[in-house]
């Protein structure tokens, strides 16, 4: 069995996008617009930030009072969309249900929007744009498939999940990377059947150790795309990893896994983001 | 064997529709934006024009010189999203190649766009938005389903195309009804396999008589969206109808399946948005 490190490959790619970073004539800035102070958020927000400062690119964060109007917030985003120096503008997400998602992350610009949830990068995305930007989670995977060498190109990939901001993006990653793609869910029957049958499962539930050894036939490989913390404070993915670690060919372990290649994506959409930039200049 | 059949279902939706629209205060208008004069987008605005006809709807039909630039294309686009009397706005595909259709399609207001191709309804497809407006052709199969109460709920729903106006929106409304969906496509291996475990199999590839009894198994749905014309001027489907029908539990003949179906998801849409539009009044 193969660990897939995402530490590792993280670290491996770090001297890449840090030499496109210094190729570029200026210094990208990254605005994080964080509306209240949820404890998860805090976290990751804090992850991007220190990322930011490793990879000498400049950050913004802008924190809204949790309560704000939603004009307010608009406002927030209008302004830096049309400030040249923000390369890219982020969105905490989840927002207090007294804003409307859709309507914030619609007016976030295209071309500025690092995190690929805008409608137009969404379609670009089930169009397999080549400047499609992908939600960071599928384009982490995706990173960390092509660095071992796994090629998707008429792999069997079961997902496990149909959220919009993971399983759906992740899905319609694999199709444009030529995939034959199943989208597993809570209303899925037979779901043991469903991922037997994948060379490539991808679980992406919030469920603890909800994928056991009934799941998973011998010679797979699993990127589990789940986090939680447990009781003693520890971390755990959606699949039982003491469990089915003997079974498959190749798994991602949780921590260190596509948690740590997320945080990589982002930067490299960014990234990604100022070249296009340039090239339409 | 039972036939699912496109004509009857359009003709019984008909009265449920035309009482829409005579419910509505006003009359509703599709304005239908032609560049060149490709014979195949001839037939198929002729089609769309009749039917509107038939339901008592307005519609003004542009025609665009082949050779027109881009910037005027948009300008008609905008003439017409500014304009109250035209509820929805259909850009007939494909363009010439030397448009964008991104930036085009991307021009017509989400609030008129029957076809449901600009990025923020591929968006709510996605999302499985209350208020996506559908693609037609996996909207019309949405309904044929629905008249004959085949609730695709936990089933098992293999698509095989993933093209962007046809096989990944099919897939994502099937998702957005809680089937357990597999995307096959030219890459994909043992297609056999993977057709003969569906539940539902829906095929869009464009391939005449492509699918044939190696890849069906007993007791089967299949929904056929090809539509080609052979060489004896007759039409036929992507699956070998003649070939199947005594194995399969029902199916969609070609003409008079799902073709008879998107016409009338066109004008679902455009009802769908004129009370959208009043809602928001």
């Amino acid at each position: 069995m193969k660990i897939l490190d995402g530490k590792l490959v993280r670290e491996q790619s770090l001297p890449i996008l840090i030499e496109r970073i210094k190729n570029l004539s200026f210094v990208p800035c990254l605005a994080i617009i964080q509306v209240g102070n949820r404890p998860d958020s805090d976290a990751f927000i804090r992850a991007k930030k220190s990322f930011a400062t490793k990879l000498g690119i400049k950050n913004i964060h802008i924190q809204l009072d949790e309560k704000i109007e939603q004009d307010k917030v608009l406002e927030v985003i209008n302004k830096y969309n049309g400030d040249s120096e923000v390369i890219g503008i982020i969105v905490q997400l989840p927002l207090p249900i007294h804003l409307n998602s859709e309507i914030i992350i619609d007016a976030i610009s295209p071309s500025k929007d690092v995190d690929g949830l805008t409608p137009l990068n969404i379609k670009r995305l089930v169009d397999g744009h080549d400047e499609a930007i992908i939600p960071a989670t599928a384009r982490g995977i995706r990173q960390l498939l092509k660095f071992y060498n796994i090629d998707l190109f008429g792999k069997k990939v079961t997902v496990v999940g149909r959220s919009t901001l993971v399983g759906k993006p992740i899905a319609l990653m694999c199709l444009n990377e030529n995939a034959t793609v199943t989208v597993c869910h809570s209303k899925t029957q037979n779901l043991e059947e469903e991922t037997k049958k994948a060379d490539v499962l991808i679980v992406a539930i919030g469920k603890p150790n909800f994928i056991d050894r009934n799941h998973i036939r011998k010679g797979q490989i699993v990127i589990d795309v789940g986090i939680s913390r447990q009781l003693d404070n520890s971390l755990t993915g959606d699949v039982n990893y003491e469990e089915i670690k003997d079974m498959v060919d190749m798994i991602t372990p949780v921590p260190g896994g596509v948690g740590q290649m997320t945080v990589l994506a982002v930067f490299e959409n960014l990234v990604d983001l100022c070249y296009y930039r340039n090239n339409s200049n």
